[in-house]
């Protein structure tokens, strides 16, 4: 197998030193690393949104990758850094939920609520990064992106063993899954997750989860009947299942978002028509 | 010759998963090739503005790179896939203009009006990506940037022969020129094809096609007598011939579209004084 | 050492080909080095703060690393092209300060007023950009990136020595140091040089410089008591020391420079409370 990748997503723009820092902090242990950004536009502190977009990617890369994750709203407070390495990915970064991404739903199903600690699956292991020969000479207390996560994600790059990081740990903390919820009157009720770059609302209803056909859709107090194959087709309001096995709200060559006037959070709801 | 590069343009903008996912899915091939962005800020589906970026960019890259392009606005629609190779670079993307910039001014002549078909140049082929042996295993309606282009472009940057790919084509859907056009009075009526970052106004006048100086410039209003040497000397309107051989308005250490409350599209008429 | 990768530094933004133009250059010549991008985003022609962003994120880089900076209002005037080679990295762009950041404060001190000559430190030299055999063969007026800093920083990576770029000279143009400037009733006046993505103002009151606590900090009319470890622990306006020690002005997950009205230049005075 090749040497792996490391992936970064961060919520820190593009505007400042702060990935070139990361980068820097990666390059200096391991010079021949490929570095790959999946974004920097996660929401400041939208641990959410980093959750979801790193889902969305992740399952593009190698199953040697390491995925560098830094939403960290928390930083130098008591929330620990982790390393997650599961059979499909290694993610290293704050242990605030951001790193769900990781975890299959099945794992997070536990959660009650908005975000809390379950179960590791079979197969996957965690551990604390407690082993300061692996971080910065000096940690400071606002940048650990740049002074535990980057160096770590590099050491492991190297092929240093995981048990070296530190003490396992046997839970980690979780977001519910992306998923719509089953109504009591048969129709689902999901949640858009992140509009795109096109004006593309997606949504966390699931292709396996839509009753049989015809459809009827429903947001923002518009209707949707039936699904699109493509985007091309159509100047009005239409749905389909992206590339990433979701549904999406869409306007042909046009933005679904601003026709809506709505963003992440708008509920949807499908039932058969 | 060392190993090809991959270079990508696209209309995603950089806050999704869409752009590291093409780069998962080529790196997923070949984990060693190196990826370098052209932009992903092409406007939302401006096929014409992709190729014009394209045509600025490729030429200052190696022969052997493989140019990666995905503005596609008709995804899952009846437009090819397909692989242009000349002998400046090869060219991977939708068959919808958008890969014009491979071809030579002389093959983009054959259009009439917006876009169409025009037979390859001596030295150039066209392969439809037909062959599902270098596709991703499933291929979605929506995202053949992901399931096609990349996992192709990465494959030619292994070295598969291009004949694998798929039957040749004899034409290819290309754009006009981007060229301003002689007028009957002997002026050239250029057009704006691309507002960069500065301000600065790109246009299609060429160096060549200046008439002898003394010229006199006209754009929304406003006249410019000669050209300047750099941005630097002038806080008022000038015109210049940029970096890459066209015309250009531009403010020095200002913004020329924002002076002149004009972009893309807007007419410039080149006389001699 | 491992081979020296290459940092760029640009106000070029994205949505141009510019930076792929710089790429491309660079990897006509070294198709193996391994580029950066530090940030493209320094305000255009803002010499200060590409030179401030430099600053910070060099010092994360390998001590073999060429940092390529293209922030250059003056292109195709008289202002020299130069490379600075010192023991922590070298430094290829225009000779107008947007390099200061290769040299250290001590050097910087001897500028009077707003930008001026200073003399190289022992252990760094200097050499004009003359030689042409390592220049783009035909160099415009306009981009000297592409044609003058980007090939000489790639032949750079490759091992030419230094000597062949040209003479050396023994002065380089410098801004004064980014640091408050102690005041006549023993206060500190520093300056906010950055505003990030989060909304945090960067000052360029140093850590070091800092009297003993307790302190008073007063900026746009607000005081601000004392400083905090974290940025996770407040709602309100606070200060603390940044990952690159130095004073910022902060909200806990929001944005102070919102919260304040203010930017780039605003002053901000530190006294013993």
């Amino acid at each position: 197998m090749p040497d792996p990748l490391i992936t970064i997503t961060t919520d820190f723009g593009e505007s400042d030193a702060y990935v070139a820092s990361l980068k820097g902090a990666i390059l200096s242990v391991n010079p021949s690393v490929t570095i790959v950004d999946i974004t920097h536009s996660v929401g400041p502190q939208r641990i959410e949104q980093g959750a979801f977009l790193l889902g969305l990617a992740w399952p593009h890369f190698p199953a040697n990758t390491i995925h560098l994750v830094v939403v960290d709203p928390s930083v130098g407070t008591e929330r620990p850094a982790v390393a997650i390495a599961t059979p499909t990915g290694t993610f290293v970064g704050p242990d605030n939920g951001v790193l769900s991404a990781a975890l299959p739903d099945e794992a997070r199903e536990a959660v009650i609520g908005q975000t809390g600690p379950v179960p590791l699956p079979t197969g996957t292991v965690c551990h604390l990064l407690a082993n300061r020969a692996f971080h910065r000479k000096v940690v400071s207390n606002t940048f650990h992106g740049r002074d535990i996560f980057a160096p770590v994600a590099a050491h492991l790059s190297r092929g240093i063993p995981l048990e070296e990081l530190g003490p396992t740990v046997p839970e980690v903390t979780a977001l519910p899954p992306f998923r719509a919820r089953p109504q009591p009157d048969g129709s689902l009720l999901g949640l858009i997750r992140h509009v795109d770059h096109f004006g593309n609302m997606v949504s966390d209803v699931r292709a396996e989860q839509l009753p049989p056909p015809p459809l009827l859709l429903e947001i923002g107090g518009r209707q949707i009947r039936g699904l699109s194959d493509t985007y091309g087709r159509s100047k009005s309001l239409l749905a389909l299942i992206g590339s990433s096995g979701l549904l999406e709200i869409a306007v042909g060559q046009g933005s679904a978002a601003a026709d809506l006037n709505a963003g992440i959070g708008q509920p949807i709801t499908v039932r058969p028509a």
